[in-house]
């Protein structure tokens, strides 16, 4: 069964809070504990998983283990190797996530900058010259690049990514940038979610 | 009218490809050029424009002062005080984003953190401690915030935002926040965002 953006967002969510759940220990968990933490209702959360297959009890709720083995079955567990290019300010911060990510099987293996400087300080990840992009990228087996670079090259780079054999793409860069059918790209303009809110406040 | 999501997002992407024309010196454009820059069909330009009344000449194209001036109706372009709380490694790097914000209005006017030290190192913002922020949000007239601190805080710092009189918050604290009916919130949840890139590439 193919998800939409929503559905993929909401089983996300229940992912996140799960794993939550299990850090502090509970085993189980009702729908309506889920729903809360989740920001949706337990109405929602029971067809979710009813979906899926996935029957709570009454009494005991669901067991958190069988509900993150349902989930990983859907988005997969397999370790994900990913690649940041642009080591700047975005960069560099995202790179101090991969103890997060790393909950998540999601592994930041590799930096690029075109600054040698950057290719020395530590990271908590290596970071490379650019020309050795395609063989870092086929030989740590990566499929989803995160792009940090500013917008002036973030097309050059994109490019260069998709002919290394880059499937997935997560732009910070604040420009569209275009790519093949086959290629999934999320762009994450953060003037535009500023924007965005402030419109919906009214302001 | 009332515009959806997905409207807003269009319309927010035009804007920033417009101003990027405007500082290459370009005054007219085509809708099939901002269409292809955009990501969208220049049919799909059209239609939006007219929507608000905007008409392009057929050999000309349309007046990029007067697209913006129509966008800066739909969206405002007074000036928005924004506030960032938590100056880990997303706060110094939205910090630095200062600079691109402004081009749309947007003025980062202040940053908040627990950490003493972190409130005399220069960011290019002042640095205060929390207990500040209900001053700054009201002296400068703040309706928008960023949250950039641990999941753990994130609701405590959020219910802090709200009482002071915060009406939109862009949440970067991997925890779905619970907030009032009139408060617009959004989460940008990294993990969740590599994991639905994973998902849509069927990796």
């Amino acid at each position: 069964m193919a998800l939409v953006r929503s559905d993929i967002k909401r089983l996300l969510d229940y992912k996140l809070c799960l794993l939550r759940f299990k850090e502090l220990g509970v085993s189980t968990i009702f729908s309506h504990n889920l729903g809360e933490v989740s920001g949706v209702s337990a109405v929602q959360v029971r067809k979710d998983f009813s979906l899926y297959g996935i029957k709570g009890k009454k009494r005991g709720g669901y067991n958190i283990d069988k509900l993150l083995e349902a989930l990983n079955k859907i988005f997969g567990d397999a370790r994900k190797n990913i690649i940041i290019v642009g080591m700047g300010n975005i960069g560099k911060a995202l790179s101090q996530y991969n103890e997060r990510f790393i909950k998540k099987n999601l592994h930041i293996v590799a930096g690029f900058d075109i600054d040698p400087a950057k290719q020395n300080k530590s990271y908590g990840i290596p970071i490379y010259p650019l020309d050795k992009l395609t063989e870092v990228v086929q030989r740590e087996h990566v499929s989803t690049a995160i792009i940090a670079v500013p917008f002036q090259t973030a097309q050059e780079i994109c490019n260069i990514l998709i002919a290394a054999g880059i499937k997935g793409i997560l732009n910070f860069a604040p420009v569209i940038l275009k790519v093949p059918n086959d290629i999934v790209i999320d762009n994450v303009n953060l003037s535009n979610k500023l924007e965005g809110i402030i419109y919906n406040i009214g302001g």
